[in-house]
């Protein structure tokens, strides 16, 4: 099992950052993590109203104090009312506390129009462990050679490759295209599928939008054909939506929920297709990846095989409380009227400014350089670009036993301390390579690493091209 | 896959509730919640220290308020220090935050004055987390007919045979010794090894001290008796120490960590014997179980299997920073020259000395029953009795599908709104039969929870021993 973004590209991150600590000589002062999307390690700030209620809840004498918010003491009492013995110390019931997913509901109703149920809803400790949870349920009807398959995007996150290597699932690469924006290729899926099927019993597809590591957002289009794919063959769709707030044009390219289109698509579909939807608390513009907050909804699934999924959930007894807190929040941030409503707003919008300027940078910078193209950020909170190495610059890092794009990635670390992720982590097609690079940096910061990226860039070519 | 502590004793305990609020007339005004070790949910208040520290890092602005105590606010800005960006809202690596597995490192010196290294311990949501990943990792070398065994004490906590369950790994029953109070009898390990090698490769063996559900604390000798057992067959020792701190009788049954014993038995066993200790934050005098905070700490593990161990673990990113910060906290509490301390010893002896109290009115109370008969609870939070029920008791149950122990504590919920766990949930010695309560409500509660059991049980005796 590897887990690229936490891989030894990584690793050898920290030891030279321990280094640069005890003195040594380099060519940079410090190293420059584009690793991993962990927004507030970059130097984001939390959104004053999360903190404020976070901070009530685990220590509600704070509730007499008049430095905080009338609107952030009434979440607070109306979350601790929900908590057993009012604590936040206490256990809730496995699926999260009850007027969480009550509020959860409420914004996924406004947000897609169409009436939902807390009962459809269970909280997870980041999006991660519930994604993790359904693909151990599905996966829970297969036996010695009878194996389950699940279709995941080439490329994509590896906890996708990483869960089902731990299951024993199947996996079914299908292929984005990247000539078309990243888009869903059908004609590669039903390929995939059908040379799938000597090997498992394809069982369920994951759909990551907006996209990781590809930043592309999905037309209406594709997801209708995504939807037919899924529906022509009886999968259950898994749709990772936990950058739903990261849209940088959404006047050209908006994000729709899977939810959203299966209903508009009418009860032929909206009545049967059994979708899993994934949230986290850990992206967007709040970032808040230390509280472990998340959320799964389902849609038509079962419900013996939903109180299956549930009673699995009980073993974990339930997740962080604070966790469930904070995305109990980010699904009810400070309504118009109330006090604490234009500080978020503010805040907010700030940080959504900053991405967006970040990803036309960033994307900008990569597409000028030699051999270098990226498609536009739509979405989430990385580049993805393709880059053309050098025949002997191949040739060298077969030599040294590494991935092309490994050794690109690790000569760019060593030389500017700059971390990306090789595209090897997330997959590729073969003889093509790219890298990963986060947009989470500030933008002075963003600024040198593309700038140190372009001198690294013309200096590795012309030593490999000659 | 049965989870008893949250299984359909507990699923009606909320039903009743709801028929209460309905307004519909019960012998009963409230249900009393017996079944689970939440002591927040029955009243328990958190101590202030650590909420403090809790609410200074969610919202650092409180740094500057005068309000807070200078220990609280020296401990909040080390932990932020040790976060990456300053912020509880990043992820920390996959093991926990260095300065906090640190701070755990010197708990666990001081305790046992032996020394230790933060490396060997990582940390995890609830002690489960980390109990399920070392579980994992020991199943890790199966493959088809080839299983693992992992030996578990009978009773056990319900975590252990719906992991070994799920991991697909043998379960290797051992009797507790209930005319001993519930003293492990090695004899009947080694019949239970013995047996189970046609089956599978044993490969662990799972103690749980102070134990849950019995109560006892494990002298000395039967930790050595353990550790040579451990080593004569070359098994892993999972020590479940969760309860560490709840011993209520330290001058007659004190409780010794398996590290310490391990120590001192000398480099033949303390430098081969692969030890995996595991703690929690959900226990104690704190009770933060909604924090969900923990750690595990290996001993003489091979590096290579551990660095896999770790590996798996960065799959799931990093435990909930605030349950990180809480475990950290409790093994870091106020020391004797800091403002905070002696509120802070006020509040820990409180809750100890009530629980000493529960205890003791406890095993009273179903020692006085007829046909009852409970070891002492030397620590831990539970009683476990066991109880003869009348043979026309056991037929009714029989008749109704249901366990005669089962149908006992259904009825007891019905009639008087008690919620305890039947023994079949944790598994008990064929043709017995117990249950378990915790001796977590308050003083009053618990003594009226005793009363109402007495009357129950007198008349449950009477209707069926006619």
């Amino acid at each position: 099992m590897q887990y690229a973004v936490r891989g030894p590209i990584v690793t050898r991150s920290l030891e030279l950052e321990k280094e640069l600590q005890s003195g040594e000589k380099k060519n940079f002062q410090q190293v420059v993590k584009c690793n991993i999307g962990d927004c507030h390690a970059t130097g984001q700030k939390p959104i004053t109203f999360f903190r404020q209620v976070i901070a009530l809840c685990s220590y509600p004498p704070l509730l007499d104090d008049s430095k905080f918010p009338e609107d952030a003491k009434n979440r607070a009492r109306s979350i601790l009312a929900g908590c057993a013995g009012g604590s936040v110390g206490s256990y809730s019931i496995s699926t999260g506390v009850v007027s969480i997913r009550e509020r959860i509901s409420e914004y996924i109703k406004r947000r897609d129009g169409i009436p939902t149920n807390h009962t459809n809803i269970f909280l997870s400790n980041g999006a991660s462990e519930a994604i993790k949870a359904v693909l151990l349920l599905l996966s829970s009807s297969q036996s010695g050679s009878n194996r389950v398959g699940v279709m995941i995007p080439t490329p994509q996150y590896p906890l996708y490759s990483a869960t089902l290597s731990e299951y024993n699932v199947y996996q079914i690469n299908y292929y984005l295209d990247e000539d078309n924006n990243w888009d869903l290729d059908i004609a590669d899926m039903e390929r995939a599928l059908a040379e799938s099927k000597e090997n498992c019993k394809p069982r369920a597809l994951v759909v990551i939008n907006p996209g990781n590591p590809t930043g592309q957002v999905l037309s209406r289009k594709s997801m209708e054909d995504i939807i037919r794919f899924v529906k022509r063959h009886g999968l259950v769709l898994l749709a990772d939506e936990v950058y739903q707030f990261n849209v940088y044009h959404p006047e050209i390219t908006p994000w729709t929920s899977f939810k959203r289109v299966l209903h508009d698509m009418g009860p032929d579909y909206a009545d049967s297709v059994e979708l899993a939807s994934f949230m986290s608390a850990s992206k967007g513009y709040m970032g808040e990846c230390g509280f472990r907050g998340g959320y799964c909804e389902l849609t038509n699934f079962d419900p013996d095989v939903q109180a299956q999924l549930f009673k699995y959930l009980s073993a974990r007894l339930c997740p962080a409380v604070l966790g469930q807190v904070m995305i109990g929040l980010i699904c009810d941030p400070p309504r118009p009227s109330e006090p604490s409503y234009d500080l978020y707003i503010c805040q907010r919008d700030s940080v959504l400014a900053d991405l967006k300027e970040k990803a036309q940078l960033t994307t900008g910078t990569l597409n000028g350089l030699e051999g270098v193209t990226c498609n536009a950020v739509q979405g989430a909170m990385y580049a993805f670009p393709q880059i053309r190495l050098p025949s002997k610059a191949v040739a060298v890092a077969k030599e040294k036993g590494m991935e092309p794009d490994f050794f690109y990635c690790l000569s760019l670390l060593e030389e500017k301390g700059i971390c990306f992720v090789p595209g090897s982590g997330f997959g590729q097609k073969p003889g093509t390579y790219h890298f990963r690079t986060t947009i989470l940096p500030s933008i002075p910061v963003m600024r040198r690493v593309m700038a140190d990226l372009e001198d690294f860039h013309k200096a590795f070519l012309a030593k490999y091209s000659i």
